[in-house]
Order: structure tokens, then sequence, then C-alpha cells
């Protein structure tokens, strides 16, 4: 799936506010004619944006699954689109709990103005940022650490998460005004990303020491850790299997 | 001036509809205490973004141009900004009349499935398109030509236009699915950036022959041209003097 969150109270579903999971099943009990639930792989929080959330369910359908693309998709509002619908062939397998790993990435605007043809999907910061300072910190969190101080469990469960990647970088072509931050893990705790965004760019504008990354970690205290950053920069890039 | 022309009837002021020249007028009355009437590069369509239109006007104001951009930014809306304000030495510069030329560009979105995340910006054109045709079709459009087949005079003047530059491409980084149309005269008919693609792409999709674009400009009749492509598409990048 790819959708831009904006418009939407996040992927799951509420009573009576928009949510990407109530729009899908929406559509696909019209299609089908049946209420289906759906799983996915990551609950994207209100304003956040995918392109490679995955999800999975159940249902009758006569046709190919191409064609439930295509209907699913006519149908679909604008910021939502199914990009491939596929038959599963393991009954065992979930979006979620088959996951090996996700991969986020967070979009910094760096030019001295705010940039209309790009707020929707990043944060813009006009001032100077040391991102080598800020690659340093977050190599700290590579490794499996409790990120208890960086988010919430969905439920009672643990904090520990492992990171396999958290960088900085910039793509060639964007005259240098483009930020992205990436990082992939096992799974992610609730504000996870955005809260180790917003403490990585206080790291970039000098208001915390590098290794200051590495004492919100140990602490597992959420009151030392910044607050999260916006959510429109976070977009869900891949979910891999 | 850089915007996000979604939410816009255009950038000329109309009476109880939301313009982009209305919002800059408004916000300069509200900093300057005057009513202020600004002058224009190029007159956006409804739902046509720029990253590149110029305005100038006449003012008082006490403080520095960086005080006036700052300003400005703040109380504009997000879809709207200044990327630069300064003042002007030459009391005869006019940013519609002294302009040398404008350079538009045109995105489509080439992959299979339509795309949330670029859908302000592009339009989705999931058929396979014939880029090489399509070039060969636009180089019938450069140099100084009749274009009344492709667009309106604003007043009643002439429909000739010396286009310099008029070609498709596609940027190294995209995975191949973005597709630009770069285009480049000493001025523009109403709609006729869209117009032109619109014909260039029914050429790129079969249904109309390379030299028939030589056909409709020789014809002058706009009934032989494509309808405008999306406005969603468009977007005013650059205007030289």
């Amino acid at each position: 799936m790819e959708y831009d969150g904006t418009s939407y109270f996040g992927f799951q579903i509420q009573a009576r506010r928009p949510t990407i999971q109530g729009s899908l099943e929406e559509v696909l009990a019209r299609l089908t004619g049946e209420r289906i639930r759906i799983r996915y792989a990551g609950r994207t929080d209100s304003g956040v944006h995918a392109v490679g959330q995955v999800i999975s369910f159940h249902a009758r359908w006569r046709h190919t699954a191409a064609d439930l693309e295509r209907a699913w998709n006519a149908l679909l509002p604008v910021d939502i689109a199914v990009r491939h619908v596929e038959p599963v062939a393991d009954q065992r397998f979930h979006p979620r709990y088959s996951a090996r790993s996700r991969v986020y990435q967070y979009t910094v605007w760096t030019s001295p103005w705010r940039s209309p043809l790009h707020s929707r999907y990043s944060y813009h910061e006009p001032k100077p940022l040391d991102v080598d300072g800020m690659n340093q910190a977050a190599r700290f969190l590579i490794g499996e650490h409790d990120f208890a101080a960086f988010g919430q469990p969905t439920q009672g469960e643990s904090t520990v998460r492992a990171v396999a990647v958290a960088k900085w970088w910039q793509p060639e072509d964007s005259a240098r005004v483009r930020l992205l931050f990436t990082i992939e893990a096992n799974a992610f705790l609730r504000r996870m990303v955005r809260s180790v965004v917003g403490t990585l760019l206080e790291v970039g504008k000098g208001f915390r020491p590098v290794d200051g990354v590495a004492e919100v970690l140990a602490a597992r205290d959420r009151r030392l850790a910044a607050p999260p950053a916006p959510a429109g920069g976070l977009c869900l890039m891949e979910v891999k299997y």
C-alpha cells in the first residue's frame, strides 16, 4: 500500500474518524459484499505516510488478483493506493508477525525558506545542522537496546528492539536541501522513529552533545528524549519478510 | 514565490474565491497598513504550482527586505511561501514585461499504480509512452510559431510565441517512473503548456502521428489540439530577465 497520511487519524481504524484501515475495509466490503478485517504490518500514526505498507486478509473473490487491485484502486480515495495484490500461499503468513524488519525514512527540508511543494512530506529546519554529529549520535542506536526512552510498546510488551541501520544522508540530486534519515529495525515502539529524529535534530543544532543520546538510551526515561518530530516527515518505506 | 496551487482558483485575484494573489495582498495589507496591488510574471491557472513565480509592488516599509520576507512567510498559509525579497533598483522593472522568458515543467508519473505521494504534483499515465516519438513531435514546436491551436491570448493580442526549449526527459534518480517535460518560451498563451502536453501525450500513446503536431500548429485551430493535460502536473519553474 501507498498512502498520504495527511488527512487521516493514522492507520488503525477508529469510530467516526477517517483512517487508512477504515477506508480500505469500507471499499473491500463494497467489492466483496462481506465485512473483512484486514491485518497490517505497521500501525502508522496520524499524519504519517507510507509507500510500502503491507496488509493481508481473507476474502471470497471469484476474479483475479489483478482485477481486485484495479477495482480497489478505482474506489479508494486519491490519497490511498494499492500497489500490488497477490494471493498468499502460506496460510500462516501475517503481515506483522512474519515481518523480519521495517524501514522508515524521515525527511528534513533544510532550505532557508519553507517550501510549500515539500511541506506535506518533510519537516522544515532552516538552521544549519551538524550532520556528522547527528550520524555519530545515531550510531549509538545501532544494535539491540532497550528503547524505552524513545517510545511506548503497543501493549505491555518488551521495549527491546534491534536497530540494523540508522543513518542521515543526502541524495545527490537535491541541491543539498533534502536531508534523509533511514532507520531499519526488527520492530519499532510507538513514536520511536519520531522521538529518535527529534533527539538527533537537537544534537544537530548543538543543543545536546553527541553522546547524550547514549545517556538517554541508558536511562530508559522518556522525559530525557526530545519531543517527537512532526508526523509529516515520516514515511514507512518497506517491510521485509 | 513558491506555491502549491491545489487549493486555489489560480494566481489572479477573484472575488470570494481563494487565489494566490488574494492571499499575498491580504497579508501585505496587514503588514504595511496599505492596500497594495502586486504585479506578477505569470498568471498560473487554477491548480497549477510554482517554484519560481516573480512579483513586484510598491510599499512603504521601514524595516529591511529580510524582515519583510520573514514576516510575510510567517503570516502566509502553509501552501504559499516567499523565497526571497529584494528592493528593485530600476523603477521601470515589471515582472511580466521585463521578463525575457519563462520555464515551465510538466510531470508525468508513469508507474503502473497511481501514487498518492505524487498525485498532487504529477499526472498519472500508466500506459507505455513512446518518449522518442514525443520528443520528435516536440521539436516541431521549437522556434517562432503561431500557437493559436494551443491556447488563447490573455487579451486580443498576437498568438505568436517563440519556444526555445521543448523536451521530455527522465531524471536519473527516479527509477524511471518520473517523466518530465521542460518548455521555455518568451511568453505563453493561456493553457498553452497543458494543451501542448495533452497533444504530445496522445503522440506518446500512438493516437496521433509524430508529424500530426506540425499539422495542428499550421491549422491554428484549437479543436485539433488535445484537451489540456490536468493542472496538477504543471509548475512554473523560473522567469528569466
